[in-house]
């Protein structure tokens, strides 16, 4: 029977590898990692730096699944993305069958935790679902950006007794979630903290965080502090090419 | 100037430390043990277990601290739990002053990530702040009860592009929480799901999630199958004489 496991790598510092992946990544026969293109290059990079770094067993093999193309600005979101899925499934499907052989063992090394705003195990399920190949399965939890994030920041993710909320900058957008008092944001092109400015919240915010190229800043959320990270991130973006970002809104409890 | 670790080391699997943890605890002179009495004698048991099998470097010493008791049922739940902190940021106080010299490093070992749920920070700020000793400190993230569940159960925390929340058993008791349709239960001791049967909610539900004791059961939130949780729970509880448990209460988006 083949196997594949869905490892959480952390979110860009290669010691939040847990021992738990370190030994899964020395079973492995074939890495699929996905190519999209140069913008990432600096993480695809990463991804090498961990196999070089860990993996002591020779001989594996490194297999490039291209991403399907994806239309970033549709009308409907979530058919854009079932689209999106589907089509990626079927190239994984086709990826695994053509270089994995039955007796072998593949993984998808996973950014950050496997669990948080991640296609990965939705894209195992929909081969699976498929039913032209058959393989186990198992999922490594990784330290996720919001857990290094906070990490970094010395701080928690809750407030004593209170209730946490795990966002996207798009769902930000439609305003403060009710009945809770910190708030992560992930996925957001747009800044969304800015329209949550003078209200009292405090914000940790990160970039590239876990990397050597990480940058912190934090502070009650002004409109002065907003436009300075506004200014920072522009300016961050514009020499990598590419930027993530993540942060935490606080209203004091 | 003494340096403190905080170092997350997952929620019961040994194999869930990061390598970043790993060299940590290599580093550490003194490790800081809260004693909370016989009943969780297995947790105890769990951090040894880890310093015998990570701590390569010879001569550290356990130091073992005497959390202060604590009012279960307090009329004022905050009050209460702020006057408790104080207490225990006193005994950590004198620990450190007691046992850590100027130029060495202490750790406390944090169960799960230290950011969920957790005092371990607010503790050290707290010594911080009482201003009788100094010392720079690091946070360790970890794997978090939450991360390991989700991966043992092989699904994910969100839904693609929706909210999530973190919240405990009494807060999940005044009702769904607005706007979301993943919750994540923790510090629950009344089974609160019992109160979401029948609602099209599906429960995927751990109890010692991770080490050799672990129990999994999840599907449709039925009456019966919480009726099953609840009775396995409680057999559970009274075998081991304490019990973890934590789940995941989707509503399909
Ligand atoms: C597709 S999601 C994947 C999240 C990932 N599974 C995790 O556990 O962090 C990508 C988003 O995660 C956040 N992110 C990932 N890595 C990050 C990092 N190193 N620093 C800051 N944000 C990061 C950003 O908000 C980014 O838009
Ligand atoms: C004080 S909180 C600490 C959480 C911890 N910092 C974490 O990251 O998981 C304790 C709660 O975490 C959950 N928990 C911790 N370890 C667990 C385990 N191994 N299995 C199931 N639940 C666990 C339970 O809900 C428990 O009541």
């Amino acid at each position: 029977m083949r196997k594949l496991y869905a490892i959480g790598i952390g979110a860009g510092d290669p010691e939040h590898l847990t021992v738990q992946a370190v030994d899964r990544l020395n079973r492995v026969d074939v890495f699929f990692v996905l190519d999209k293109g140069e913008e990432k290059a600096d993480l695809v990079r990463l991804r090498k730096e961990i196999l070089d770094r860990f993996v002591t067993r020779p001989g594996y093999r490194v297999v490039l699944v291209e991403d399907p193309p994806r239309d970033r600005t549709p009308q409907d979101y979530r058919a854009a993305v079932a689209d999106w899925h589907a089509a990626r499934a079927e190239a994984y499907e086709q990826a695994i069958v053509s270089s994995l052989s039955a007796d072998e063992v593949g993984a998808f090394l996973v950014w950050g935790d496997p669990s948080l705003y991640d296609s990965t195990i939705a894209l195992i399920e929909a081969v699976l679902a498929r039913g032209k190949v058959s393989f186990e399965y198992e999922v490594v939890p990784g330290i996720s950006s919001i857990s290094a994030l906070v990490a970094r920041h010395r701080t928690t993710m809750n407030q004593i007794g209170r209730a946490v909320q795990l966002t996207t900058g798009r769902r930000l957008a439609e305003g403060w979630p009710e009945g809770v008092d910190d708030v992560f944001v992930l996925l957001d092109a747009h800044t969304t903290f800015d329209r949550f400015t003078s209200q009292g919240l405090t914000i940790f915010w990160g970039a590239y965080v876990g990397t050597p190229d990480e940058i912190l800043m934090s502070g009650p959320l002004t409109p002065a502090l907003a436009a300075e990270i506004r200014r920072v991130r522009t300016e961050a973006r514009e020499r990598h090419g590419w930027i993530m970002d993540t942060y935490l809104l606080r209203r004091p409890a």
